[in-house]
């Protein structure tokens, strides 16, 4: 069943429930899911209500702007999405292949709804990934420090030609400039294989072996200018022990990466998440 | 801040959080938290909404009847909790005394916000323990099984005179009989030493043993007259191997015992609970 | 490095882990791992000793006599593996592609180390997949029940033409004759998709949603003559709540599985599994 | 049933599982358990071998004089345990509860085998439940920084005198000395309510909600000099969302602290560990 999804945050007040949930009420929508969230101690409101699209008596632009109007009012900061219009999607890899799979595979499943119209690289490893799913390579190396800028510039005139919505870091071990995580802000999703904020950076399974932790685990999150950094979306951890070594750590993480990373990719297809100041609201 | 809290399950409908978040809005009521769940297979819909209790400008008795009469004609039921009247407790043990302290020592941290005005036991063990936290404990022993009827009448008693709101079987080792549970339907909360539906009824733990299951868990659940097939509240497991004998199981179990039943019988006194045939709405 | 890897067990006695390490410490070998058990309520005696293959002094017949004549006085049942003599498997499925995917991608990552000679399945579905892979594909349906004895006659021709040491079924949803299942006892390891033994047989996560479970889960085992009543090798969970449909549940739980079979099959290509009864030990 | 436990670590070398058992197996020891462990990145070796005390048929300090001129020729460092003689626990705490009550449930409940004969805190707040248990409860406040030493010598005093072997900070808030924590290195096993190495120091909870991570934990590990620092012995981590304020996470987080601070507590008392580096070898 389609439907349409508004995203809402404002200040706190009384009647938001009553009034927000009675403007669609009133064009006659059914709501098929309704999550609200007040952050007491900054006193700020956040709301996922989505709607029956098939209850859509006029155009979209139509109810776009009359909620508009309607937001203004109560002074809210909101998006809109319709589930038919399917969020298209740029990955980004470089050598390591577990998340690239888990997402090429889920998405063929069908547990991904999206469109996946290029896959993106630094290095040419997993060109043959990609050619088993027919989905096309980019492959971008980057020479130098100074040839990063460059380098960006292809990736952001593919992204714009295919009209991407949302770029997935799955395993990119580039840095990407400061310009270029703030013009995607809430559009770049990166997996980090760590539990952040312990082991930011490189080489994660290698400091948490020296640090002798008992859990390790990956942190999905939005990229922004400073590493590691970002609003975390999702979290897991397994048990581990001495017995593990820095490749063992390794191969062990990779399981938590791709589920974490993946069910963090469906969270932002199914417009679950909403990113206030450092931190996201994650609806159920 | 003190908060009444409606529990409502109806058929579900177009504009029910519309029309019963209006109801509150006209009467001055600020929404702390308002939380829905749709089974769409039944289409049943359910809702926990919880109000600023300082908002309340007319007897409780009104708004009350207000809500019934508002309440018939979208054909829901509910019911109402008002958090400055403390869930009352009485406490059922037999012998491990686990789950027991657990309890004891949140309740007087405040964690659990209640008030446990009884123990009761079928054995003498665990009396030193209602003793330290004095808390007054009634021994009333099962001679044989014709003499079930008579203990449970006396059990009956306990719980009219001192206004009991809720029973917590704390690892309570005697089957109770369909009546009682009948009559106390969903004001049992039990806890079972295992992850329901496997290895319901006694010895839990040398069943998964000879099983050689590699994680054991437990649940909690209200009674019902079939034994350990109520509604489930809560579960969690922990993983073992092969090296734990059936009496490290009950040692690594009691940490889950304690913890599943602790956060069941919060959520029971947050009102977080909506009993739907044999399952529960858990809202968070 | 290759490694030689002995599993070893008897009845309990003083002096075997004296006796049995002498006996490799004699010939050079350098251990490089050893786990031993003790099932203290059956005083039965398990270990499980790796050496370094790169001491091996004499020939694989010579070492293997002479532990046999050396084990005849403890009374040792005892099979011994080289490391460097790749698990050949077979793979059977059905129609779910996330265990097969699973499996033949953490080989080709050579994350599992084995060779994949052929997939069997009883329905076409997946054969894009096993090309995906460039894997031999052998689709060998069952018209009715009468029909079944055919094709594990079919089944047994190609398994034994190809040397297959291990059958994986990776969501085959045929039940195998009891014949079959004793003649490859403890080589055939099956994924059930809920945590057994609650829900056995068909529809578990159907079964566990009208059961109202918060936790759902999955269980490697070896297959046996009695559907999903085999040896346990490993388990794990994932919370779940009730706004899961059974067909969210169902895709929640294929995480579960392939990671769950993915680690017993690991287990069994590193030799860290002896069964015992209907209960395994798992070394790690 | 009573048991001799050696810890046992050296520079990895063929022969040490054939020699060091073969030792005992002259002096005619049953092997109740024996794991071991290699470092193959330091080339280090790790043994525990716990032996049936009954079988002891020479004094201890015979055995222990034999062992230490065995032990020479491997270069073997070493230490032994009788587990009939009680390890000696000094508890510290400061103003919460949780743990504390934890621990003394456990150790009524035979499930910590060892003695508590005193409780040492900064602040009068927990002496009641001291009482309820009737340990000795010793408040030592601390006026100043300056006043850190005169305090800290008092409780040397008190540990000598009981002859304390094991230091438990129970939420103990105070930082201890470098001199202290360096002359019972080994000795002091402290939990730290996040999960290390994220969030060291004062105010986990607070900082884990503002990072908005998905998960919070807590560590059990040796106290050093270095704050937050040392050896880690256990980890646990739990599920949080956006809803849960600070106060929230802090009383999640307690029900891990405990369990985790239990688990370690547990571990050194079975004499589980050994320290190498600034990393644990926990056995099973």
């Amino acid at each position: 069943m389609d439907s349409i999804i508004f995203l809402i945050q404002c200040p706190d007040q009384k009647g938001l429930v009553s009034n927000i949930s009675n403007f669609f009420y009133e064009r006659g929508f059914n709501v098929l899911d309704c999550q609200e969230h007040v952050d007491v101690l900054e006193n700020q409101y956040f709301m996922r209500i989505q709607l029956d699209m098939s209850d859509l008596s006029s155009s979209r632009k139509q109810l776009e702007d009359e909620f508009a109007d309607f937001g203004k009012r109560l002074n809210l900061q909101w998006s809109v999405y319709y589930s038919n219009r399917l969020t298209r999607i740029a990955l980004m890899v470089t050598k390591a292949p577990h998340c690239l799979y888990d997402i090429l595979v889920r998405h063929e499943q069908n547990e991904l709804k999206c469109e996946i119209p290029m896959i993106i690289s630094n290095h040419p490893t997993l060109e043959p990934i990609a050619d088993k799913f027919r989905i096309p390579f980019y492959c971008l190396p980057i020479k130098d420090k100074n040839d990063r800028e460059r380098q960006e510039k292809e990736i952001r005139n593919l992204l714009n030609k295919q009209h991407i919505d949302l770029i997935v870091l799955a395993r990119y071990m580039q840095i990407l400039s400061q310009s270029f995580t703030e013009d995607y802000f809430g559009r770049i999703i990166n997996i980090h294989h760590a539990f952040l904020p312990a082991f930011k950076g490189a080489n994660p399974y290698k400091n948490a072996y020296n640090r002798g932790v008992k859990m390790i685990g990956a942190t999905a999150h939005y990229a922004t200018a400073e590493l590691d950094a970002g609003p975390i979306i999702e979290q897991d951890v397994q048990r581990v022990t001495h017995k593990n070594t820095p490749e063992m750590l390794a191969q062990i993480g990779a399981d938590i990466e791709r589920i974490v990373l993946a069910r963090a990719v469906k969270a932002q297809l199914e417009r679950r998440i909403i990113v206030h100041g450092n931190k996201t609201i994650l609806f159920t």
